[in-house]
């Protein structure tokens, strides 16, 4: 161990992000953010925004961007909490639900930073294994647990849940916090946030960073039951006061408030997705039916490290996780049309 | 404990922010904050940053900023660490270094998150009573210990040590990482930076929010060997992949350009501080020799509360602790001449 490091940090796996390169000479369907840009009051907030409001610290509660929420998503103020992107909101859900005696459940294929979380804060966990189709194994969950967490639609395989589903998970676990990880969910599947009022063991959470176009923003919240949203403020009010600075919320504010840029580019992404999904099958291409910004694909013939190096030798970056069950699989963002187009005849070009 | 809340949440006990009314209708001394607006730079940032930059991840290193840090302080980039404010800085450190077998010291009268954050990771802690005139007890901190972390100069006293004290802690104490939280340093107190390439167990933490005018950014770091900065982002890398966003990562990349500007800012502080702490000796008032952006102070006859609750009747928010051995204090940020000037009418109306 390190000299001076607590037991815990030598313990770690941490995360690792998708390459960002800074040069940006890349087409970068890797990190799946958004091919268009923020809504144009973005730039408005920007020239407007006075600098001086900037030597004051942030409203601790971001009180105004939490009532738009609130108000956005049919809920009250105090359903709503706020994060420094969505990670930091899972990471204090993670302490503020998960720290249990049963051992938490997520599936076996899912968003990698899970299990990292659970190192962090020391809580144990277990993982139910994805069907043949990557779909999730629902009888899989159906044991003992300390809490579950799943994404919706699952990440990096782009299949959903539907809404019966998860009111059936809900119900099955009434002594469990279930998070229902929403990143995804704008692209094409249902949100879970109308069965709050129902279920008070439902967390959901959401992002700016896919569907809203700010991912360099970095914010995220959570909707839920307010005991649940309580002991999130009580996490992150032991951690940091002013999580959100004035203008990150000052941002979220004006974005939210363009529904029709919002849909609009939603809409397009969908297409794009539908349209790429098949231009890959026609190149013997696997496609697994995406609700998400990305497609999660496997070649029959063509091993997928090699497609994601080629792709890179010539200026797409796509994802490649080397991990067991998938190292077979790319994950590839959806583009803009042009970068999809870029893409395909690149992979023409590889698969000759 | 409310259902569905892990044990650590119901035993947290939060860190309260100083008041921030959103109305803004007080002369705010409350909170420390810089009576200047942040550099000329900053606004120009605003206005010319590309809104369209906001859909990408910020670079989860945040490179240039750290790099721009590491040059301003004389070290190598892998000697800097930045987060969400030093508050997220501090409670990565606590968790990277402070999870030891024996228990951490800090002094009684300090930075009242220190406890919180203890709370939060379950560490171990002592305090050390600071002596009857709110120094430091330099010998009270020679024992066994599991880290020791120190405001200099410290809060909410403003009482500093100088770097000779520093050094002779940094070498009673070989196996412990000393943090020393310079918040308040370049007001008038010597920075610990420059014994970094002497001492591997020194972590310096500095900020945005006071002297360089911008607490609404929320941006902090940590100086210190490379080895320790590399248990904070494995901390970090845990946590949230990106803590800084873009924008914040521009603007303080820009501001930290504006060298004039920083020093003319932080001479008037200093300035406005000992001419008041002249009035307020005038006016029955004890003051601590404050070497920060406030002056903690008692007055002989009046109650700190009462004089609080007046001032605020007033229109002038000041910072009162309702807590042993200082509940006869207040703590008063330097505000700007005329606010520093109003101040003392106020007090002036209400001692009669």
């Amino acid at each position: 161990m390190a000299k001076y490091w607590s037991k815990l940090v030598e313990s770690l796996d941490p995360y690792v992000p998708g390459e960002q390169p800074q040069d940006q000479q890349y087409i970068k369907l890797n990190t799946n953010e958004s091919p268009y840009p923020p809504p144009p009051a973005v730039a408005q907030v920007l020239k407007s925004f006075d600098a001086d409001r900037l030597r004051r610290y942030p409203d601790p509660q971001s009180g105004q961007l939490v009532q738009a929420l609130a108000d956005y998503h049919d809920l009250d103020p105090r359903q709503v909490f706020v994060g420094n992107g969505s990670d930091e909101v899972l990471a204090h859900a993670f302490q503020a639900f998960f720290k249990q005696d049963e051992a938490i459940l997520f599936p076996d294929i899912s968003y990698s930073f899970y299990p990292v979380y659970c190192n962090l804060y020391q809580i144990a966990f277990e993982t139910v294994a994805l069907d043949d189709d990557f779909r999730i194994d629902f009888d899989g969950f159906r044991r003992a647990n300390g809490g579950i967490i799943l994404p919706n639609p699952n990440a990096p395989t782009g299949i959903a849940l539907n809404l019966a589903e998860i009111r059936e998970m809900l119900a099955d676990n009434p002594e469990s916090v279930v998070i229902i990880d929403e990143a995804y969910v704008d692209f094409g599947a249902e949100s879970a946030r109308s069965l709050i009022a129902e279920f008070e063991n439902l967390l959901v959470v959401q992002t700016y960073s896919k569907s809203r176009n700010l991912a360099g923003l970095r914010l995220g919240f959570a909707l839920g039951n307010e005991n649940l949203i309580e002991a999130l403020q009580r996490v992150k009010n032991s951690f940091n006061s002013y999580p959100i600075d004035s203008l990150t919320s000052a941002i979220g504010l004006a974005a939210l408030a363009d529904e029709t840029y919002f849909q609009d580019c939603n809409r397009r992404v969908i297409e794009s997705r539908e349209r790429l999904s098949g231009a890959l099958g026609e190149l013997g291409f696997e496609v697994f039916p995406s609700s998400a910004n990305f497609v999660f694909t496997r070649h029959r013939q063509c091993a997928a490290e090699t497609l994601y190096l080629e792709l890179k030798k010539a200026g797409i970056l796509v994802r490649y996780f080397s991990k067991p069950r998938i190292d077979d699989c790319l994950r590839i963002t959806i583009g803009t049309e042009a970068e999809c187009e870029k893409l395909i005849e690149a992979l023409k070009t590889i698969l000759g």
